[in-house]
This record gives structure tokens, C-alpha cells and sequence, in this order.
């Protein structure tokens, strides 16, 4: 019998059997963090080229500044327009000639370029993926093409009212907070966005001291380590270069506020609102449906209520089971999704409910979710309602760590967030040591804070008012 | 050193080791069919019920008749509402509890009812299933409430215009064929739906000579069957009693049409529509982007040409390296996304290039769609474009085959349709046999259509003009 582990990520070098594989780590003198894990029988593997920076980190104030705003979504696009030795038409095809499932992607606090391949391909996407992060050309022409792409993306996410709502959502709960700003800019940072901007943001975020390369699946950590050290240093850019002196790792941009840590403005200066009528947003839109997000801060992503914040959200609208979903879907036939989230950052987050519903059923809506907050802050759940939580937690994390994805994520984000790498038992002991008691605390402290409410469609046609 | 495996499902007991696992089908004297293939070292399941009914076997003529439009999937819905033995909330936790990933679907040739779990909970999920499937009560309340759920459904869909676009072009190149319609039904009919209706679509439809269960992963093949068999034996309706006198195996539905079989209406009719002007369809919305779908009538799914179809669909627009990624993202940034797709059925299909796109652009992406599908009719491809597109279906292919779900779902595909299960390296010679003069046939059979082309969104700002 095993004992769960919780594995502090504090040593240069580290191996530790975490059951479902073998994980190793490794810190170059170069600041350069290499993680694996090891999957018996795998004959894939998933690679993640991780950047601790995302769009919190551009600078709204100084247009002018390196990161403009929109530009750390902009130069994840560039790197895949071409190296001294790969043009972007190489890249694309050196990729689909493997059939490999890659991809980027930024979020608010991290870049990622990643690849799932066949065990005898991951060679290539290493090879890839290292001369794309570190040799891009960012070459101006290709500047010019990608900003029409960019702009295009733009108008596909204005076009998807949840997404608009979720962008919306963000504003109204974070405001001026650099995570109330939406990933990818706006269309006119984007129109105005400057080549010289991007590629300063690239050479201020981008070197050793910044990357963190992971991979789960059929990956032999020795190799891997290897291999991106001799791309990096065989790079035309001094930068890159690993057997230079040593640099500190860079972990300014990391997840792993200190429990308790500062909340964006505004999470901190309440009293009671339990009450209170909240604030309503409209973004009037022709629609079938209104877009409705309900919801104030959330915690970060180090809070130690984590856990217990991870369980109240699957009960209140975590599965078919769950509260919301029960109420507005199920008794009342309402709308077709219904479910809450909690977005983490490392010193902010927001809470939300979501639900689509016709205008007219909009208001009846958002007073079901507000309710069903608030019965969670006034009564404690029962004992069976507790460990149909834990059981949904335990069954959907097992079945997701089958995936060399899930388990190549989780390594970056322990790397770049807490700094703690826990395998699956250890995790649970965390979410089963949590009781009804922890569940109400952390319901009540949400509810106790200013609701926002979203609406983004055709709410005219509904009893909605904005508060704004 | 195996060789390739192309297995009959023709024999009421069968095994036969795929690689990948070991497959075995039965087919029960009732008509029964279990197929299940268990894959080595996996720790969870993926299982699967389908009915080999969707939403063209609805009677369009006769709104009184049982199975009136969208009637399948509200049928489906309903599957999730009670048995004599659990009520809709029963269901929800049951699921809940283990942290299963189910769901249900409707397609236009079958529906299908699935959930992935631990293997400690394969039993549940086959015990949950059988009871759904089996002793539905459709109750009248619950009727009510679940036509407000799928008139929100609908809603949502109504509201994302790539998917109006695609039922639109469904509609538009299939015509009054059952295959054109939306698999839902429409608001009106979902209004106007009959509980009696929906009863009697699933007496008629559902019993064991339809039913195909399928699962892949940590299973054993002779427990699920005693299992199933057990589970309807039990059932209050007679009609799933499977050890009364035997029935034979119903397979009007299924998706194997002999190859070269009737094609929708309009296919067959055509001589060079190579240059003819195409057919301009347009739903205006207020919107950012104009969502295009340029196509004509595909292949059927037994078509001996789909494996060439197949490559040319890679090549036109199966990656970021393929024809229309190139000239309509990457030289030209007119787009964040271009694809292209055949979507392909027992007795027709389509074939459509999708692109989503500024509306002042549209003209411009509707001419380069139109001009790369010439370019394949015209010209024969390289070696190194057929041998790249090779190595991306053998690469994303292998890679989708690691995951238990795709496998529970080939062995059903095999079973409702071509009667034959291919392995890997089976299916990787079919396509291997193409030659570039295969790829310019189907290229040139399909440019020889009359194209249609749906736009939906703010075509009104476009030179795009209906031609309807």
C-alpha cells in the first residue's frame, strides 16, 4: 500500500514513483525546468513548452510599452510563422506529416505550445517546438497576415454570446485588475499592435530562466533534457544559450500567492450583501437566448479553501446532480446548461454561475441561482450530499489522469502554480478532509460579497434591468 | 510480424486479437448484438448502447405519425427522466456519484447512449444504461418540463451561426431527402410534440434486434453479456424479454449501402457544373463574421471511394498545412479558421469547405474555396503531398485509437454499417492503395456538382448575393 504523496518541487534534481507513473524533474543551472512523467505501457506522449507570462502581464498603462495589450497572444501566433531555418509552411507540415495534435494556447498567466505525438515522433515535436519558442523571426510581413487572423478570431469569440458574457463577466467583477482584461486584446490594440512591441515582449519574457518544457506519456526523461539543451544552445540567439553562466529561475509570474493573499480591489471591503440587489450588466444583443453569468471573486488559486470551494461548486451546479442544474434544468425546464465554475489566479479569481435561457425566463433565472447560494451559505449540506461530491471528484480526476495530456498539464501548473506536485490519492485525502461546515464557510464568504450579474443577448424582452 | 485484419461481423460468436485488444462480438438469439474489445493495462471503460434509428427514419409526411419530427431526440432526452425503479434524480446521481462522462446522442442514422468509468464501475453504468434503455417511463410531467428544456436547446443552437450554417447547407444540398433535416426538428414541431407520439417511436424502435451494445477497455466480454441479457430479461416489457423465441436482427437502418447505391436527389443528375456559377444561399444575421459553407453532395459512407475521399479532404483542408489553411489563413489572414469535410451516410453525404470570415471578405473566400477544389480536379497532387497526408490520417489515427471511447464507437460503426471491422494496419492499406489519380476523380466528380454556398451572418455588408 502506497502512501499518497505531496511532492515539493525544491530540488534540482528529483525522481518519485507517483503510482500512475515515474516523475522526474530537472533545473538547469540555466533556470531551464525540465518534468516528466513516465506512463507504463504508453505509446504516446504529450510535450508542453510552458511560458510563466500571460496577457495579466502586458502593460495597459504605456501603449507604447513592450506588451501592449493583446501582444502575448499576438507573439504565441508568430511562433508559428517560421525560424532561420523552418519557414511557416515547414512548421505546418512538419507537424501534419506526423498527424500530431498540436496546438497553443494563452491564458492570463501562461503561454503554452504543445503537442500530442506517437512515442516515435516525440524526437520531431521536441525539435519543433524548441525552434519555434526559441529562433522565431517574427518576420513583418507575416505580421501583417497574422493581425488579419488575430482580428478574425476576435470577431468569431464577438460572435459567441458565452464567450462574450464570460469576457463581460471578467470586466465587471475584476475591473481595472489586469485579469479583468480580456486575453486577446481588443480589435483596436490589435489594428495598432507593432512589430517591435511584440518582439520586445519576446525577448524580455522568452530565455531559459522563463521556460518550463513538461511531457507524460512514453518519454525518457534523460533524453528529453538533453535534447532541448542542445536546441536551445544550438540557438542563433545568445539568450537561449544554457552553458553560459548561471541564471536564477524566473518565478515572478507563478501561481503560488501566499494563502490569503491580496484580492484584486473591491474582494475585501464588504460586509454583508446577502441581501443586496445585485448589479446587473446588460450587453443588449439580437438573440434567442440571454447569456446569463452570476457571480463576485472567487479565490486564488492558492487559498486553502480550495478544496472545499472545488466541492461546493460541484455541488451547486457541478453535474446533472447538482443544485442548479436540478433546479433550473431538471424541475423547471429552464435552460438546456446550467453550472458553476471558480477561475483561479494566483492572487484573484472570480466565482460564476452560467445558465442560456429565453428573455423572458431570464429573471427567474438568475433569482434561482442567487437562492441557490445563498441556501448553500445558510444550511449545510447533508453528509451523502458531501460524498456524492467526493465520489463525482475521485471518478472524474481518475478518468482524466488516463490522459497524457491532463498529467503533462498538471505537471506545469504545479511547476509554475504551487510548487507541490500531488499524485491522485494525495489530492483526494486534501478534498476528504473538507466537511460541511468548510463547504458553508466558504458559501457564505461568496455570498457575502457584491453579486454581478451578466446578461448578454436580447435581454430587452426580459424583466432585467441594468444597474449600471 | 501480424498481418492486417479486415474481421466480418458475420459469425454469432467471433474473437479475434485486433492488436490494439481482443475483440469479441455476440449476437444473441433475440437479435441482441454485443461487441466489446478489451485493450490491455486499461483501467477504465467506455461503453455504449445504440439504437440504429436517427433522425431520418422520422415520417415527415405524416406529423401524426409516431416518430414526428425531432421526435428521436426528444426520445432521447426522455431516456434520462425515470424507470419504475429510479426516478430522474436516481439517474443523475448514479452517475454522479462515480464520476462518470456520460451523455446521449442523436445523429441522423442512430442514437446512442454512453458513459466512460473507472472498471470498478463498469457494472453500474451497464446496470444504469439497460434500465434507461430498456423500461423508460416517459412521464407525462416530465414530457412537459423536457420540451421547455429542448426549445432551449434549440435556442442555443439557433444562436451560434456556424451551426445555423451547417443545418442551412444540410437543407440546401440534400434537399426534401430525410438526410437534410435538422436531427432536433424545429421549434414548431418540438411545440407541438405528443407524448403518445414519442411513446410509440420508442415501443416500435427500441427492443433487442436493435439494440447494439458496445465497449471497449477493462471489460469482460461474457460478463456484459450475461449482464445485458440479465438486465432485460428483467424488465416489466415483454418486448426486451430475450429468452421468449428468437428474432432476427434488424438492419433496415443501418450504414452499409452497397457502394455506388442511390444518391440523394440532384447527384446523380449532373453532367460539368465545373464552371457554372453556384448556388447562393443567404441567412442574414447581425453579426461580426459571415459563417460560409461552399459544398455540394459527398459520398455515402460504403462508397468504395472513401478512402481517396478521405486524402483528398486532408489535402484541401484536413490541417494547418493543407490547401485552404494555406491560401485562406496563412497567405492571406482572411480567416482564423478553413477547413474542409465530408460527412457521409448509408445512402448519400456532403461535402463542404467551412470558413468563417469578415463579410467584406466573403466573395474573396468563396473564390479561393471554389478555385483550390478546381486546382485538385485539374491537377494530379505530389507524392509528397500524398505521402504527407498518409502520415497525418496513420498519425491522428493511431493517436485517437489509444482512447477507449473511439474504440467503443469504431466497434459500433463497424456493427450499424459496413458490417466489417478494420484494424489499424487494415485500415492504413486502404488508404495507402490511393493513388494521385484517384484523389483527381473524386476531386473532379465532386467540382463537377453544382456548388452551393450558405452564408449566414451579415452577408448584407458582403458582395455575396442570393441566387435562390
Amino acid at each position: 500500500m502506497r502512501e499518497p504523496i505531496a511532492l515539493p518541487l525544491d530540488q534540482a534534481e528529483l525522481t518519485a514513483d507517483l503510482g500512475g507513473g515515474l516523475v522526474r524533474r530537472t533545473v538547469h543551472p540555466s533556470g531551464l525546468r525540465v518534468l516528466t512523467e513516465r506512463m507504463p505501457g504508453a505509446r504516446s506522449a504529450s510535450i508542453g513548452f510552458w511560458i510563466g507570462v500571460g496577457s495579466r502581464d502586458e502593460q495597459a498603462e504605456r501603449p507604447d510599452a513592450p506588451g501592449s495589450l493583446g501582444s502575448t497572444h499576438f507573439l504565441e501566433h508568430l511562433l508559428f510563422k517560421g525560424t532561420p531555418t523552418r519557414d511557416a509552411f515547414s512548421i505546418a507540415t512538419e507537424f501534419d506529416r506526423i498527424g500530431a495534435e498540436h496546438n497553443a494556447l494563452t491564458a492570463k498567466e501562461y503561454t503554452c505550445y504543445h503537442a500530442k505525438v506517437r512515442d516515435a515522433d516525440l524526437e520531431v515535436a521536441v525539435a519543433m517546438l524548441s525552434d519555434m519558442v526559441a529562433n522565431s523571426v517574427l518576420d513583418a510581413d507575416e505580421f501583417e497576415t497574422e493581425r488579419g487572423v488575430i482580428l478574425e478570431e476576435l470577431a468569431m469569440a464577438a460572435d459567441d454570446l458565452a464567450d462574450v458574457a464570460n469576457e463581460r463577466f471578467f470586466e465587471a467583477v475584476l475591473g481595472d485588475h489586469p485579469l479583468g482584461r480580456p486575453i486577446g486584446g481588443w480589435p483596436e490594440t490589435i489594428t495598432e499592435a507593432r512589430r517591435a512591441d511584440v518582439d520586445r515582449h519576446y525577448r524580455d519574457r522568452y530565455d531559459p530562466s522563463t521556460l518550463v518544457v513538461t511531457a507524460a506519456g512514453a518519454v525518457d526523461h534523460d533524453r528529453l533534457v538533453a535534447q532541448v539543451l542542445a536546441a536551445l544552445n544550438a540557438s542563433p540567439e545568445e539568450r537561449w544559450h544554457t552553458d553560459g553562466s548561471a541564471a536564477p529561475v524566473r518565478r515572478e509570474q507563478v501561481l503560488d500567492a501566499a494563502p490569503g493573499g491580496a484580492q484584486a480591489p473591491g474582494a475585501d471591503s464588504l460586509d454583508s450583501a446577502l441581501h443586496r440587489e445585485p448589479r446587473v450588466q446588460i450587453t443588449e444583443r439580437p438573440s434567442e437566448q440571454v447569456n446569463l453569468l452570476i457571480g463576485t471573486h472567487g479565490f486564488s488559486a492558492g487559498d486553502p479553501r480550495r478544496f472545499a470551494y472545488g466541492i461546493m461548486n460541484s455541488v451547486l451546479g457541478g453535474g446533472m446532480s447538482s443544485r442548479l442544474f436540478q433546479e433550473i434544468r431538471e424541475k423547471r425546464g429552464l435552460a438546456y446548461t446550467a453550472y458553476s465554475f471558480g477561475a483561479s489566479y494566483s492572487d484573484s479569481g472570480v466565482f460564476a454561475m452560467y445558465a442560456g435561457t429565453a428573455p423572458e425566463k431570464a429573471a427567474d433565472v438568475v433569482e434561482l441561482s442567487r437562492v441557490e447560494l445563498r441556501r448553500l451559505a445558510d444550511t449545510e449540506i447533508s453528509g451523502e450530499e458531501l460524498e456524492r461530491a467526493l465520489g463525482q471528484i475521485a471518478g472524474s480526476t481518475a478518468l482524466a489522469l488516463e490522459d497524457s495530456d491532463t498529467r503533462m498539464g498538471r505537471l506545469a501548473r504545479a511547476e509554475l502554480g504551487s510548487g507541490e506536485l500531488f499524485d491522485l490519492d494525495a489530492s483526494l485525502e486534501r478534498f476528504a478532509a473538507v466537511t460541511p461546515e468548510h463547504i458553508h464557510e466558504v458559501a457564505a464568504t461568496l455570498a457575502a460579497r457584491p453579486l454581478t450579474v451578466v446578461a448578454v443577448g436580447e435581454a430587452s424582452r426580459s424583466s432585467l434591468e441594468s444597474s449600471d
